[in-house]
C-alpha cells in the first residue's frame, strides 16, 4: 500500500524531543511517511534553547518546492516558523503549487518554547493570520497563543470563566475560516480540557484528560499537532483525529521516562512495538517458518539431514528391518495425525479453514494406505500391519502434539504438526536433488521421490502459508514467539527420536497396547470382572521410596524430582479435565481434589528447593516423561472418566495421595463392564504399568 | 527502562529518505532515542539534490555541546559532514567533552549522493582520516569511498579481484585503529557482498545478501550506518550489529513501496508495527480491558447499568419471583463456570496459573453455596433448588463460553469469562456507590454489597490483571483483536439476555433436562430398551420443507438459510471432534463423512448466494442458534460419542444427510445401556427436540 505522506514545516530540535524531530518520531510511530522543511536550527536540550539560527526564506521555499514537486503531501503541519519572511515564503510556495486548493494544513502557532524562549517574531503574527489561517484545516493554540491570535478587546473578556474564555478565543480565531482547538494544559485543575471548535457546524467538542504530573513535557505541542496531522492524513476527519491524537499525547506523557536534567521528551514510540514476525520478501516468503527453523539451531539439520536414519535412506544402507519398523510406526503415527487434523476442523473458524484441515485428513489417509502397499512389498501382510503396537516414541511424539493442540488453539496445533510436514518436504527434496544420493541400488528411492514429488511439495507450501498466516496474526510478542518456538522445537526433537527409535532395539514392554477399539457391547456377553479386578489390585513396586531415601546419586535424585514435578502438573491437568467434562453438581470433594493435586506439585517444588535442585519450573521433560504425560492427557481429553482414573492410578499411588487413591480403587466397582470395554480397561492399566516402569528405569543410575 | 540514546551528526534531507531523517526513522524503528546535530541543509527529493546550505562550524559545535552536556549518547554516527571545518568542530567538541575516550562512533564517510551530488569537499578527506577515524568503532565506506580512504598505490591493486580489493581497502583503512566494513553494493553480481574487517583479531567476516532490483535505494548507506549505530548502542558487539543492520536494510529494500519519480526511500518502518494493546498508565492500568469494553459501545452500559433487571435491583422493585428465578439459573450458570475454570487448569502452563484457576473454582463453589442460602430466605428449599432445570439462555451463555474455551486456548477462555467477572464487579460497585440506590427498603441490598465487597472486588482486580497479561502477550494484530473483541462482546450480549430471561415468561419447553447425572451402573438393573427406541424413532416434523418452499417471507427464509449454515458448521465441528476422540483405525467412512458435512455447509452457502442472501459467512448466530450450537459442542467435547450422535440426529435429519442418518439410527442398537445411562440418553434426545423446535420457532414469521 502506498504510504500516507505527512510534511512538517518547523524548526529542528537537536535534543530530539520537539520540532521536526518530534514530528518525525510521531509520524513514524503513527504509520505515516515523514517529510520535512526546516525553518530554523536550534541548539537545545532539556534545559533550554542555547542558540537559534533561522534558515533563509529562499531556502525554506526551495525545500518546500523540492518536496512538493516530486513527493507531495497528504497533510502538512507547521510548527516554529521564526519570522514573517519565512511565513510569506511558505505561503507563496503553496500558492504557486496549489493555487487556492492547498492540501490539509494543521497550524501549530508556536510562539514560545516550553523553556520560555521566543520562537516567533512579534511582527509575524499578522502574516500567520492572513497567509496561513485562511488555508488551515485546524489551528492548535495553547491559551497564551490563543489570546494573541484572537486579539479580543480585554473589556469583552474580563472576568470570564476559563471555559467561556476558551470558547470566545475559538470563535474569534475560527473567523479566518478554520477549525480551532484551544489547549487548556496551561490552566490549573486535575482535569485538562482541550476545546475543539468546528466552524462549519458551529459546534464545540470538549476533550478531557486527567492531568499528569511530569517533567517530561518538552515537545507536547509539536507532538499533538504532528499526531493530528498523521491521523488526519489517514482519516480526513477533524474530530476523530483530534481525539486520537489527544489520546496518543496523553499516553506519551504518562509513559515517558525521565531524560536530561530539565524538561525531558514525551514517549513518542509508545504506540509501536518491534514486529516479531518480519514482513515477507521475495527472498524469504515464509519468515515465520524461517525464524522457527533458525531457533532450532543444529537440531533442524540433524532431523532433516545428518541423523543416521536419513543418511541410511540416502545411501540405501538402512537395514530393511529398521525401515519396516519405521513404516509400521509411521502408520500408527499417521492415525494419530488424522485425529489431530480432525481436531483442527473443530478448532477452525471458517468453512475454508475447515476444508483445508479436511483435505489434510484426506492426504493422511492416502499416505497411510501407501504405507500398507509399500510394506506388502517387504513381505508384511496388511493384517500384520494392523497388529503393530505403538512404540514409546510414537506415543510420545503424537500425544505431545495432541496435548499441545488440546491445551492451545489452532496456532499450537499448526506449530506442533509443522516439523513433520515441512521436514519431510525438505528431506524428500534435498535427498532427491543431492548427487550423493544412491540412485542405482537404493531400495528407498521410491520413498524419497514420494516426498520430493509435486503432490507432497504442494502440500508443504500450503501448510507453510497457513502457518505464516496464523503466526502473523497471533505471534505478536516475544513471549508468544518463545512459546511458539518451544512447541516447534520440541516436535523437531521428537522427530529425531522417532527416526532413532527405528534403529534401536525394541523390547516388547516398550510398546503400548492399542486401547481404542470401538466398543460394540451388543455382541459382547457379560464377562466376569475378575480379571480387571485382579489387574487393578496387583501391588506395584514404588520407586519413590528408593529415590527419596538418599541412597541414589545426586543426579538421579535431582532428575527424579524434576520429572516427578512435571508428572504432578500433568496429573493435575488430567484430573481437572476429567472433572470439567463430567461435573454435574457442586460436589464438595472437587475443590479438595484439585487443591490436593496442586498441593502435591507445590510440595515437590518446595522439596526441590530445599534440596538445592535447580528450579523445577524450568525443567524439561525427558522423552519418557513427555510420552507418559501426553498419553495421559490424550486419555483425559478423549475417553470417559473411568479410563483416566485407571491410567493415573499407579502414578497417584506413587504420589501417595491417599484420598485420590481411594476414589480410584472404586473405579473397578463403579464401572463394571463387558467384553471389549473390559479388555480396553485392562489394556489401559497394563500400558500405565509399562509407562510407570519406564519412568522409573530412566533414573537407573541409582 | 531508560531509553538507549543514539546521536546522528549529518545533513538534513527534506525528502525524508536519507540524512538525519533516515537516521531518526531508523533509530525509532529499532527502538533507540534519536538525537541530531545538523551539519547541512539540503533541498532534495527522489530525483536529486536541488540545493545545499552548510551549517556554520560554530553552530554545529553548539548543537553538539547542547546535546552532549545534558542528554549524552550511547553511540554516535556521522553522515554528511560537508567540509573540513565542520569535521574539526565536531572533533574539537568531542575532545573537549570526552578527552581521548569518545563514545562508540560509527563513521559513514559520505562523499557523493545516490544522485551523484558531491556531499564532502575534497580537502576534508584528511580531516576525516586524522580527526575521526582514530576514534571510530567502525567506518562504513562503499567501494568508491573505500578507494579514496585507503589511497593505495594503483600499482599495488591493479588487476585484483573484487574481494581481494575489498580486503586490501579494509586493511588499509583499519590502519587508523578502527574496524571497517566495505560495502559491495556498487559491484556487479546477483549476490551483494559486504566485507567486515575487525582489526583487533585481524579477521574478515563476509556478509552476503541476494541483490534486490529496486529503484527504492535512496538513503541505503545512511540507513545501514544508523542501524549499526542503533544495534551497537544496544549490544556493544560489532559483528552482531553489522549482521542485524544488514538484515534490516535488506528487508527495507525488499519491502519498499515506490515513491516519487526517481530513487525513492527504503522502507524504514518494516521492523515495527502498531501496538495493539497500549502501554498501561496510572490512569488506565488495564488498557486491554478498556479497549474491550469500549468496543461494546452501549452494550456494556446496558449490561451493567440500564437493563430492567439491574434497575430493578437498584430500586428494590424487581419482582421476587424474577430474582429467585435468576438466582436458581445463576446457580446452574456457576456450575458450568466451575467446569470452565477446571478446563482453565488444564490449559494453564505454570503451577501459578493452575493455582489461580483453582482459586477461581473455589470462589465459584463458595458463591454457589451462598445462592442456596439466600434462596432459603425466600422459601426455596435446597432440594427444590437442585431440581432447577436449565433455561435456554443459561445453556446458551454457558455453552458459548465452554465452546470458545475448547476451540481456543487460555486467552479465549479468559475473554469469554471476563464480562461476567468484571461486569458483576461494576454492577456491585456502582450500585453501592450510587445515592439513587434504594438502601432503606431494598430486599436486594445484601446481594449488591456482596459484589461491591472487598472479596469480590479483589477477585475482579486479579482477573483483570491476568486478562491484561495474556492480552498483551497474545493480541498482537488487528485481526487477533477483532477475534478477542467478538468473543468478549458476544458474552456481554449473552449477559444481557441472561438478565432479561429472568423477567420473561418461562414456558417449560424452553428448559433443558439435566443430563450429566454421574452414571452408577452398579446399582442399576438391566432395563428394557423400548423407551429409548420409541423416542429415537418418533418422526420429527421437518421445517426445511416449509422454509425452502418459497411460501415464507423473504426475511424468514434468509434468516433460516443463515442460521442453518451456522448450524451446519457446528455439526461438522461436532462430528470432527467426536471422530478425533475415538478414531481407532483408518476407517474409509471417515473422509466421506467429513467431506459430506463440509459439502452440506458449502451447498447451503451456495444456495444463499443463488438466492442473493447476504454472505452467510458473516452471519451472526441468533441467541437460539448460539445456544443449540454451544449445547452440541459441549456434548461433543465432554461426552462419549453416542451422546453427540443422539443429540445431532434431528438436525442431521433436517439436513437430510441420509448416510449419516443411517449411522445415527444404529446408535440405539450399538449402545444398549442400563438405568441411568438410558435416562441420560433419553434426556439428550428430548433436549435436542426442544432445541429443534425452538430453532424452527425463531423463523415464525412465515
Amino acid at each position: 500500500m502506498a504510504p500516507v505522506r505527512t510534511l512538517t514545516i518547523a524548526g529542528s530540535d537537536s535534543g530530539g524531543g520537539a520540532g521536526i524531530q518530534a514530528d518525525l518520531k510521531t509520524f513514524t510511530s503513527l504509520g505515516t511517511y515523514g517529510l520535512t522543511v526546516i525553518t530554523a536550527l536550534t541548539a537545545q536540550n532539556t534545559l533550554g534553547v542555547d542558540a537559534i539560527e533561522a534558515v533563509s526564506p529562499a531556502f525554506v521555499r526551495q525545500q518546500l518546492k523540492s518536496v512538493l514537486s516530486d513527493l507531495g503531501a497528504d497533510c502538512i503541519k507547521t510548527g516554529m516558523l521564526a519570522n514573517k519572511d519565512i511565513i510569506n515564503a511558505i505561503a507563496d510556495a503553496l500558492d504557486e503549487t496549489y493555487g487556492a486548493q492547498w492540501p490539509a494544513l494543521i497550524v501549530d502557532p508556536v510562539m514560545v518554547s516550553t523553556s520560555g524562549h521566543k520562537l516567533l517574531e512579534d511582527d509575524a503574527i499578522d502574516a500567520l493570520k492572513t497567509r496561513l489561517l485562511p488555508h488551515a484545516t485546524l489551528v492548535t493554540p495553547n491559551m497564551p497563543e490563543a489570546k494573541i491570535l484572537a486579539s479580543l478587546d480585554t473589556r469583552d473578556i474580563d472576568g470570564l470563566a476559563d471555559e467561556e474564555l476558551m470558547q470566545r478565543y475559538c470563535q474569534a480565531i475560527a473567523g479566518a475560516g478554520c477549525d480551532v482547538i484551544v489547549k487548556g494544559g496551561h490552566l490549573k485543575g486535575d482535569i485538562v480540557l482541550d476545546l475543539l471548535f468546528q466552524h462549519e457546524d458551529d459546534s464545540f467538542t470538549r476533550i478531557e484528560h486527567s492531568r499528569i504530573e511530569t517533567t517530561s513535557s518538552h515537545g507536547t505541542g509539536c507532538t499533538l499537532s504532528a499526531a493530528i496531522c498523521a491521523y488526519y492524513a489517514q482519516t480526513h476527519n477533524v474530530e476523530q483525529s483530534v481525539r486520537s491524537a489527544s489520546g496518543y499525547v496523553h499516553r506519551a506523557l504518562a509513559t515517558a521516562y525521565p531524560m536530561g536534567s530539565g524538561h525531558g521528551p514525551v514517549h513518542h514510540t509508545h504506540s509501536i512495538e518491534h514486529r516479531i514476525v518480519p514482513l515477507p520478501t521475495a527472498q524469504d516468503p515464509f519468515p515465520f517458518t524461517s525464524m522457527l527453523i533458525e531457533s532450532c539451531d543444529d537440531l533442524w539439520q540433524r532431523y532433516t539431514r545428518t541423523n543416521a536414519f536419513v543418511r541410511g535412506i540416502q545411501t540405501g544402507k538402512l537395514p530393511v528391518s529398521a525401515f519396516v519398523y519405521f513404516l509400521r510406526q509411521d502408520y500408527l503415527f499417521l492415525l494419530q495425525y488424522a485425529r489431530i487434523f480432525l481436531l483442527a476442523i473443530f478448532k477452525s473458524t471458517t468453512l475454508e479453514e475447515m476444508q483445508e484441515a479436511a483435505q489434510t485428513v484426506l492426504n493422511i489417509f492416502r499416505e497411510a494406505s501407501m504405507h500398507i502397499e509399500r510394506c506388502k512389498k517387504w513381505g508384511i501382510t496388511e493384517q500384520e500391519f494392523h497388529q503393530t503396537r505403538e512404540a514409546f516414541h510414537t506415543v510420545g511424539y503424537t500425544r505431545f502434539v495432541m496435548s499441545e493442540s488440546t491445551k492451545g488453539g489452532l496456532l499450537e496445533l499448526k506449530l506442533a504438526t509443522a516439523p513433520c510436514l515441512i521436514g519431510y518436504g525438505v528431506i524428500g527434496k534435498v535427498l532427491a536433488a543431492d548427487p550423493a544420493t544412491n540412485t542405482t541400488s537404493n531400495p528407498y528411492l521410491e520413498w524419497i521421490h514420494e516426498y520430493a514429488g509435486e503432490d507432497f511439495q504442494h502440500a508443504v507450501v500450503l501448510g507453510q502459508s497457513s502457518l505464516e498466516k496464523i503466526g502473523r496474526k497471533l505471534v505478536g510478542s516475544t513471549e508468544a514467539f518463545e512459546n511458539a518456538k518451544a512447541i516447534f522445537r520440541e516436535a523437531v526433537k521428537l522427530e529425531i527420536a522417532f527416526f532413532e527409535q527405528a534403529l534401536q532395539e525394541h523390547p516388547e514392554d516398550q510398546e503400548i497396547e492399542h486401547e481404542y477399539v470401538p466398543a460394540n457391547c451388543a455382541s459382547a456377553t457379560r464377562a466376569p470382572q475378575t480379571k480387571l479386578h485382579a489387574v487393578l489390585s496387583t501391588p506395584f513396586m514404588s520407586t519413590s521410596d528408593t529415590f527419596m531415601s538418599g541412597r541414589c546419586s545426586k543426579n538421579a535424585s535431582e532428575a527424579f524430582i524434576s520429572q516427578t514435578y512435571i508428572m504432578s502438573l500433568c496429573l493435575a491437568r488430567c484430573i481437572a479435565m476429567s472433572l470439567s467434562k463430567e461435573l454435574s453438581r457442586f460436589d464438595p470433594d472437587v475443590p479438595t481434589l484439585v487443591g490436593h493435586c496442586l498441593g502435591t506439585a507445590a510440595s515437590i517444588r518446595q522439596l526441590a528447593q530445599d534440596r538445592g535442585v535447580a528450579d523445577v519450573s524450568n525443567a524439561q521433560p525427558s522423552d519418557i516423561t513427555s510420552a507418559y504425560c501426553g498419553w495421559l492427557i490424550d486419555i483425559a481429553v478423549s475417553r470417559p472418566r473411568r479410563y483416566i482414573q485407571i491410567a493415573m492410578s499407579l502414578r497417584l499411588q506413587e504420589q501417595e495421595i491417599m484420598s485420590l487413591r481411594k476414589s480410584i480403587n472404586r473405579a473397578g466397582q463403579h464401572y463394571p463392564c463387558q467384553g471389549d470395554e473390559e479388555a480396553q480397561q485392562i489394556a489401559t492399566h497394563e500400558n500405565a504399568a509399562r509407562f510407570e516402569r519406564a519412568f522409573a528405569d530412566q533414573f537407573a543410575l541409582c
